[in-house]
């Protein structure tokens, strides 16, 4: 069974092949915000005119769907924004598209808007509200992958990231600077309740002492072997980076444990928290929205739905959203060996 | 009674009229570490080795000067050092150094490894225990103020704070992506246990929509206004400044009250905490840390004691450490009512 | 004579006093764009409007004056560009405001629109533009200085030049990766045609072993010194930092001539150019930028006209144009001294 | 016939099998310093003293290596580099090695100094160098691919190149605000002699209007175009990116040929030079450089010699010397295109 399918992104130009059927489509992102969003709504605007398409802004996610929040987005509105954390068409929960009515309600206000197909920018959650309503009504959709998780199968690439992850290092440096001059522990909290890539990268990136991630439990003895025999001397300072959802309690729970075993040490806690989320994208999250973006509009014009597009091993993929769903990319081992190698 | 005068520079370099008395000096850094310390361990090593002085950087603070944690600083030491955050002649805190003993046992060290004088960086604190020594003791001591605070009296500008004002600065934009995207509300920390400066001035700079500082008790009723009138639209979101010592508990214990008080608000919480403490430091930061370093190598050449170096109206000035003392700038009240009047 | 005296904001909350003669105000950007005129631009538009007044944008500076390119300037409007770089309203030059013709043609534009009195955002040359403009018709001009160079007499500190400095001081720390890496000499180009504290400035904060600035001839003198003898060492790196306009042709000629005199040295040429104007503004130019607006609106309702609003010492000062010359603040002597001491 | 084989670090660790012949090995960078350089370092340090190597650091490339400038590096040697921009073991030129003797003496010196086998950090004219003094003497080399052009067959990924095209779309973001404020077409030029990349990707992470590359002769017609059509309304504003070696002369020939063809537009110059060659590396940058230092020491564990590290579908590899030249990745052609489709 073959999961995705590699793309030629050469047919959007020759469509002439094409049945004209397409006209308008909406987009939206929805989710939490990650960089690179507006990357993505910019490009997915700019190749819809350029292939003759009218497009619509679906503001405030599917919440915004069903209330009609719609603009209509020309390629001036989506001029200065490739460089903007956030997401210019917000984003917003909704418990009211979970239930049928809701999703009934959404599809008559796209139907109203003449809206014929959907590009959903967000996380896989998103992407199970777009099947779930495409199986329910005539509507098409084809989804980009956006979260700082980076926790997508079937793409080695979610838009933002990146971004977050160079957050997180730019801001364990700073902490580094406290941390060495004063010869103290910092307990630093990253984002990823699942997923402990963000905390694992930019543990390495950062020289980490010690990484503790949901994926390995080994870590909590390296932590241990750290604190009884390698933090002796008195000048040494530490780094250990803890991925959010490593424990109920994360950091802090931490914190109090190691105080309570090496009363000596001084321990500080730093919670990243939302720092990680915004800002302006990194240049390669801005240009794989950008392709992902266009090739949203490409499978869309290919009378494709039901599909995330992503990117593997440096090319634009199609997958499933039945396949697409949250997993996490299996922890690379050797960057755990690597970390404990490297840390002596 | 004149509390400081100003200096001329100039001085130090016609210094035919001087005493050979001094030869060799000591440079410790104290308390929190703050961004530019380094610069002003460059300036004073190299201002003093230009003024025929040996240098000797005491390390950790006033524990390693009880202790003799010396190492010698030459010119090469103290090269590419500039732009460093942290202080890489570290700092600590000594409870040895607040008893007599302790002193004496520093100021043994001292005389052992033939120091005349020193110069500390630091806050208030350590200049009155660099007082209590130098009453105790034959040793002149002379103060450089580096406090990201920026709270001392006698001096307009302290080394660090004008950097953690534009860590403050950056990390709150990011947040405002996540606050817009979201239509949310963020209470953000900053530090500042009895100073609101970092908070008021950086949330001016973010145009943050409530600020919450020690020093102005009026605006829990600005938030309290906003949130009850200001707040009601979905899309729109908001930045909630607050001091850390503005009740204890800070930005958790007001978000639990504002979730009380207003169940449908989406409220967050984001503790800035050490980010705004490290990284590398502003020009500004590291061109008075410059100024300061000469002018506190010229004060001790004057044979100066128990001064700080400070700047006032962008000149130097000597302050006595009596008189140097933990004293928040009044805050500057127009600002807080710019605040309010922006923030429509 | 007194050029300029101190103001209280307070009055302006106070205006029950104030003759409701006020009514429509305009606000543009003249001039080189500066990082921070946005901040002004907000700070001015609601300023304005909590004074009940009405607020016009002019776009394109004169040009856009004579043309009538207006856009009414709500809140909202100005919600989220704080933080941006460069200018919302635009700029251009007008060779056309030049003549009285052009002037005229500005002035009917303003009658048309309502338009009472206006905000200048912008250098000398705008204010000597807005002073010939308001001798001549019945409009009243209160400006704002916004000018990287920070060359301006009567106010310590024009918008926009610290955000530049900073902009100088981080790519000079890269260059010096570089430098240090290859053992090289870069002559290092910053802008300040006529102005040397951006080049002063950010030589002393990036440990610069030479600066070559126009108020001061004899650093031509280091520049022989520092490559006749400093400069043995095959290890020795140097950044020599030129201001634009310190000879005809700057950095690339001063290139050759150290070519051709040490032709085994390594020296490149980094001409820092457009990167110093634009980009976030730093915490500072964001407060003062919105001081000043503030200011500038409390001035129009206090009747006041053809003055600039400046910074003194911290405060809020009111110059007359005629006084608000382009005036290089005397270079601090004793910087150049640090510079030389230091480099050892 | 396989020109790279994936290998598995997990060897390493167990490493029982291996005869202990090496005990020594040298490490150095060569060519033009590239961010992750030193991250580099410490990892082949740390990761070689973990299999109970001793470490000597190679000053100054091949010159150094013919001088004997050699230092020890234990793990405390290459603690707080990770994040440093540059190079802290340097680079240079040599000519000498160029010639037998050259290579003679450096054999000996290593020789001398008990220097068993080689990582070699820079580009393809450094492993060339390799490779020819392996073949005339006993001595093994393994490289590791930094370079900020990114054109090394064999591998996807050369260390500093994300950096520099980060530190590209920093600074084209900064001249932006500058381009839309006055309405000005700006000529950016990046690096890439004979490689499009930085300019291509940068290009479309900006939005660039125009972007011209060596390996695309067509983007002149684009360029005619976009100023003879695309470019009429007063307002607009366009970047153009041109990669260094695109013609002799560059971004000024450019300007240059543009202001003779529309005298009516406003043209500016920007060569970014070196500020994308430094600066502290990204996350990947540093990550990549770790890994990659680990496994040229694992290469060189399991007897192997006169092969490059790569990295390829993330996944490390190894490729023969003679296989890694200098060759241009192919440019994406749909990059090309997407950036003209999205120019709208």
């Amino acid at each position: 069974m073959i999961l995705c399918h590699m793309v030629d992104n050469k047919n959007m130009r020759d469509d002439s092949h094409r049945k004209p059927r397409l006209q308008k489509i909406g987009v939206f992102t929805s989710g939490g915000d990650a960089p690179g969003m507006n990357a993505a709504i910019r490009a997915v605007t700019r190749a819809a005119i350029a292939n003759k398409l009218k497009v619509v802004g679906i503001r405030r996610g599917y919440q915004g769907m069903i209330e009609g929040d719609f603009i209509p987005l020309r390629s001036a509105d989506v001029s200065g924004i490739i460089q903007l954390g956030g997401t210019v068409l917000r984003t917003a929960r909704s418990n009211e598209f979970r239930t049928f009515e809701g999703r009934q309600k959404a599809w008559l206000q796209l139907q109203k808007a003449g809206i014929d197909a959907v590009v959903v920018i967000g996380g896989d959650g998103s992407f199970t509200g777009a099947l779930t309503m495409s199986q329910e009504f005539n509507i098409s959709f084809v989804g980009i992958p956006a979260t700082i998780d980076n926790d997508m199968y079937g793409t080695d690439y979610t838009i933002g990231y990146e971004t977050a992850l160079n957050s997180v290092v730019c801001a364990v440096d700073k902490i580094r600077d406290t941390a060495v001059s004063h010869g103290r522990i910092f307990i630093v909290e990253v984002m990823g309740r699942e997923a402990g890539l963000l905390a694992l990268n930019g543990g390495i990136a950062c020289g980490a002492e010690v990484i503790l991630i949901p994926e390995s439990k080994e870590q909590h003895d390296e932590l241990k072997r750290f604190l009884d025999k390698g933090y002796r001397h008195k000048e040494r300072s530490g780094i250990i980076m803890v991925a959010e959802g490593d424990e109920p309690g994360g950091a802090l729970k931490i914190a109090e444990q190691v105080r309570r075993e090496h009363p000596d040490l001084d321990v500080r806690v730093s919670i990243l928290g939302h720092i990680q989320r915004g800002g302006s994208p990194t240049a390669n999250d801005r240009v794989n929205a950008t392709r992902m973006g266009v090739a949203a509009v490409d499978a869309l014009l290919d009378d494709q739905k039901s599909i995330m597009i992503g990117i593997d091993d440096g090319k634009i993929v199609q997958v499933p959203f039945n396949k697409a769903v949250k997993l996490n990319h299996s922890i690379d081992g050797d960057l755990l060996d690597i970390q404990r190698m490297l840390n002596i």
